[in-house]
């Protein structure tokens, strides 16, 4: 038996076409980048195009950049370690962050940092609540976009909005930082519009190569790295550069942006399939309207780990939240307890994440499972 | 005109057997190897059989453990990075490490941490200078295995045996690690016999994939990491597994290990053949009898550059010193002046490094062109 994958939003296959750009650059683009001899700067020019391609794909700033790194977490922690160097003050974060965020921060506050938290709202942040919490203190703000919990999206743009009024009485520029790994090829992203400081992506979630991802960096003139290594992409990150992964994450990305429009009112379609059909079954939905169409959670009859293994049996991989938390026990709980579901609802949380392979057929297929347990 | 390359200890191509691995590994175990569910725990069993198999090649402590990291730099990084949590102490360290190294330690010393330097004598590390410098707050000893500037051997044995030796008198174990990128699967290495805790490991050098390094840790269950992410990796290493990397990794090795003896023999007639080669032209070697035989450096007639250029409109792909300094200008000079060798040496100074795959005849057309230039 075949199985149904729908825990898209843990990883993703490679595709085919992004499989076949690594094994090519693998063979064309195997010297080292920051060698000074003429045949490896054909690698180095490669690498340049691949990050300014990505970097209009997410309309970034023209002054800004892309690090790659090796994959989102490390993202996270690159923008979030430098802190430690610096004076502490206060962070103004979100409870519902991906773990490698909620850990780094954990470790800031070891460093005297102080971290406050927005309030929760219908299963989304409530940003209203960042004007009982801003201040002179504040130096950093940062949200998850899309929640790898339920899907819903953050709106970061009136996150900026009010950040960047509150700017103005300061005499420095809060940085705010967006962790965008389930948003990133699924819902628009538009950087030059949100005027946020830092970003975070991967490509095993859209596809791509695992063991890679991006951090966007606003101002990287004024953006000091822990440590810069051997001084590679552009003294912001050390490490040999990883660039068949990085080709192979750009065909990944390229591959995405090819009639991505149809493909999201494909996921649309397919995600109101699978709401509609939750209802019906009397589940309750996890996920609000303003979310992405790839992810749909809900709660149903069951512990969450029954209804798993009960649909597994049925032939379909699906998940109670982040693979991350399966490390950590009772962490998936903790975030659908944090985004305001009841304590019944968090324990029988489960999430379904297609992908653009995902057919209306697999989604009816797992609604009648989901009936029949 | 296809180029010979000699400069293998920058970065390597990747072997056939490892991009093979590679792609059968990006089909068959492409779920994430936290995910819960019995499909994903296949790869999860894969990942423990490839890090047991590499812990095997290094004979590293049964109690031990292997973290893959996404590169040597990361995992040097990732065994200093916790020290900053720490009360400060002393770093007994050498000035002949690799970037990464180095600016960790510039990190470190922002956060209270003294640096001591141990000497150098005809191009190796002077272990005996180790008496001055131990002492009651000495924390950590760090020293590189196979220098990157001139493949010279650093006796870590040795040194582990004097600093077990302080040890005794001490309440607490003194950390040693070593950055063991240029040693791996080129010279044995026997970690149980080291007694080391922590040695740093790299892929792409070896003819594995970029992006992939391992970190050595001997005594998993006291090494705090700085974050921990999403709890990979046992709680060490946060980051959706890399799982393609690893197994393609782990084929790199299994493919050097095979009739090893018989590859080192042949790496030695070669660089032996280099070293005569170079004497009988004048040059001056600044590598050592104890030294890899991957890796041979001399001093010429011209400045490395112009050596460099000239050898590479002849078709020979060399350099003055490890890639990383190219990003920093004069950091693969400082690294021969670190070594003991004059500014004139440092000024001239040319790397060639071998791979398994380099011929004798390859080797012979270099002195030959060399001799023209």
């Amino acid at each position: 038996m075949s199985l149904i994958y729908l825990d898209n939003a843990a990883t993703t296959k490679i595709s085919q076409r992004a499989l076949k750009a690594y094994v090519g650059a693998s063979e064309e683009y195997y010297l080292n980048p920051s060698a000074s001899y003429k045949a490896a700067r054909m690698a180095k020019e490669r690498l340049e195009e691949e990050r300014d391609y990505i970097k209009r794909a997410l309309n970034a700033d023209d002054k800004s950049t892309i690090v790659f790194t090796s994959g989102a977490t490390e993202s996270i922690q690159s923008f979030l370690l430098p802190l430690a160097k610096e004076k502490p003050g206060e962070i103004i974060a979100t409870r519902i962050e991906h773990a490698a965020t909620k850990e780094m921060l954990f470790s800031l506050e070891a460093f005297g940092w102080k971290i406050k938290y927005l309030k929760t709202k219908n299963g989304s942040v409530d940003i209203s609540s960042l004007d009982e919490l801003i201040g002179k203190d504040t130096r950093l703000v940062l949200s998850i976009h899309t929640s790898n919990a339920n899907g819903n999206i953050q709106d970061i743009k009136r996150l900026s909005e009010k950040v960047r009024d509150y700017d103005k009485s300061l005499k420095h520029r809060i940085l705010i930082f967006s962790d965008m790994v389930q948003s990133f090829e699924k819902i628009d992203i538009d950087l030059k519009n949100l005027d946020i400081d830092g970003a975070s992506f991967s490509s095993h979630k859209i596809n791509g190569p695992k063991g890679i991802g991006a951090l966007y960096i606003k101002r990287p003139e004024s953006f000091i790295p822990f440590s810069k290594g051997g001084g590679q992409e552009n003294g912001l990150r050390g490490g040999t550069e990883n660039l068949p992964g990085i080709i192979s994450f750009a065909e990944a990305i390229r591959e995405h942006e090819e009639n991505k429009r149809e493909k999201r009112e494909r996921a649309k379609l397919i995600s109101r399939t699978l709401r509609e059909g939750l209802l019906n079954l009397k589940a309750r939905l996890l996920t609000g309207e303003c979310s992405s169409p790839y992810i749909t959670s809900f709660s149903y009859k069951y512990p969450s780990e029954v209804t798993m293994r009960m649909l597994y049996d049925k032939g379909f991989i699906i998940s109670a939240g982040s693979a991350c938390s399966n490390n950590k026990k009772g962490s998936s709980e903790e975030t659908y307890r944090a985004l305001g579901y009841s304590s019944e609802d968090a324990k029988r949380a489960i999430r379904l994440s297609i992908s653009d392979d995902t057919t209306l057929e697999e989604a009816k297929a797992f609604l009648k499972a989901l009936g029949e347990i």
